[in-house]
């Protein structure tokens, strides 16, 4: 792996270096119509304005095998070669499907990513994960490969849904809790409400580069790169007892929430800090609220652990950390022990 | 790459020490029709017996997204997760398609390969490239990925048509001819008549050894790889015009033909010695007849080479040979030099 990481607010002229540098013979930008009628025309690139524009629609029911046809398709009448270069610009899905398939044409052609998107940014765009939702399942179909380069900013955010700013927020303090006490406390202090692009642009620099350390110690998901599972196992229960429930919840507010969750178990079993785990909760409460459940909710919450798609054997499992930066992945979770955690969740969240 | 690679006609039991070194809770195996019916129920396998059987449709005309999408599906409702495996059994479209859904299914899951034709086992089972056909374009989807194990066999081939056999020969004398002198003289001196498995096999062996030895140099066909393209630019030339022409000619006969053309202009350019042109000529005369032009074909045949797929600026691009095992990629051919080679390649061929 050998991932070109630009960081700026300065995105043309980024891109246009990273184009010179490449000899190719056919240009091709893949965006969502959002994208392209909003953010496209803003950059003043010399490459983009000669590029195939490659136009999908909007949001992750499009993330399928009919889009990914037509940009196969549309990539072979566009003229595309071996030697063509595909650019996505857009959030998850453009970023997901465009990579996969960039990484089919032709047994795979080279990209860039520009995530429009917090969540993209902080998430998808660096890991080398692509694909599409297949048969009712989500990544169902895809592979690992990484963009040649990405090119990382954060102006494209002031358009965005404050909602959706902190739900990728939310990936952004898992990885500074797997990094350090400092990055922790940094990101705690974050104000949304008087948001800067350089300032979130060097957090998110700092966050981007953790989670690509862990990556490229582990590009499989065989080892380490579970600790990116942090917050999630009680997240991903949340989230998916929401969609059950016919009122969805952004998947960063779920991974907040499961961030909470499983402190607490942190704490009870590796004596996670006490200050630390209330400095995140009032975190937490503050920008995000609560995810309300009551404890007849508690069986229907194990019982999505026990057969969540990362559980081994059935059982539940978590990333914990004895401190933050002190990273402890493998940790089995007994039933007794989770309510608990939810007991103390609910606490802490005022529920 | 770590590829297994596992050379022997007792299949079953080198199959079973396979799977039982490899934990999954789920097997999958990729099977034509033909494969199924015939060569499924021969092959005494303890861990085949309780696999799920997926059987796609017969030839290159299923090597598409419908059948893609069909292995996909029968993955996802066998209850195939992470830790799966599949097992592709047939000839090149198998191999390639079977390749291409594991390679995708979930991000990635294992696969081994157990091509039943000489043209699979020498050619497709080794080199990591999967893929399908797609808008009317042959192998326009895939990706690079290799079987985690190969097992070869010649068992199989007594069965294949012997157009079929002598398809997949003149890949394995291509490879010869990379190799040494001495493989080219063993090569040139097989007797279809009398074949024998287990000669064969050994044959088979050197073969594949030479492509995986060249495969390893250069995974992603950026540089010496090319020299696998001996007798394939006149070869890919006659195969073209033969389909244009309404008689499509088998692969591996049009890589023979081309192959003594080719020899023609590396005696031209780079003294290949006269002896062992005439011995190739000679055996492919007499194994494979010749491809019936004149000089009126010239023009479209030159045009084809100038827009083959693997042309770069529109030049006529060939890997020569100054001696067997001397290998020399990336000759400029100019039009007259090849007109001369057409014309001695008549000559040769007795045409």
């Amino acid at each position: 792996m050998s991932q070109n990481l630009v960081f700026t607010n300065d995105v043309a002229p980024a891109l246009d270096a990273i184009l010179d540098a490449k000899p190719h013979n056919h240009l091709a930008v893949i965006v969502d119509e959002n994208i392209a009628r909003v953010v496209l025309p803003e950059i003043r690139s010399r490459h983009l304005a000669e590029a195939q524009i490659i136009t999908i629609g909007v949001g992750d029911s499009c993330k399928n095998l009919d889009t990914l046809t037509h940009v196969w398709n549309s990539l072979e009448q566009g003229g595309a070669t071996r030697k063509s270069l595909v650019v996505n610009l857009g959030g998850g899905v453009v970023t997901d499907l465009g990579g996969f398939a960039a990484a089919t044409f032709k047994r795979g052609i080279s990209f860039v990513n520009i995530p429009t998107t917090l969540l993209s940014a902080v998430d998808a765009a660096v890991g080398g994960k692509t694909g599409i939702n297949f048969g009712g399942l989500k990544n169902e179909i895809g592979c690992f490969q990484e963009a040649s380069d990405v090119i990382i900013s954060t102006r494209f955010f002031a358009t965005l849904p404050i909602t959706e700013l902190k739900s990728g927020y939310a990936e952004m303090l898992k990885h500074g809790m797997l990094s350090s006490h400092d990055e922790f406390i940094k990101l705690t202090g974050y104000d949304f409400q008087n948001a800067d692009a350089e300032h979130l642009l060097q957090l998110l620099k700092t966050s981007v580069l953790v989670k690509e350390r862990i990556v490229k110690e582990d590009p499989h998901e065989q080892g380490i790169r579970r600790a990116l599972n942090l917050g999630h196992t009680v997240g991903h229960a949340f989230e998916s007892k929401a969609l059950h429930d016919g009122k969805p919840i952004a998947h960063g507010y779920a991974v907040a929430w499961g961030l909470v969750a499983e402190m607490v178990l942190s704490h009870q079993i590796l004596k996670f800090p006490t200050e630390d785990l209330h400095r995140l909760a009032d975190f937490v409460y503050a920008n995000y609220g609560a995810y309300h459940i009551t404890c007849d909710h508690y069986d229907e919450l194990l019982h999505l652990m026990h057969h969540d798609k990362k559980s081994e054997h059935g059982e539940i499992n978590c990333t914990l950390l004895a401190a933050c930066g002190d990273v402890r992945p493998g940790h089995t979770i007994t039933d007794d022990q989770m309510r608990i955690a939810l007991d103390l969740y609910r606490d802490l969240l005022h529920i």
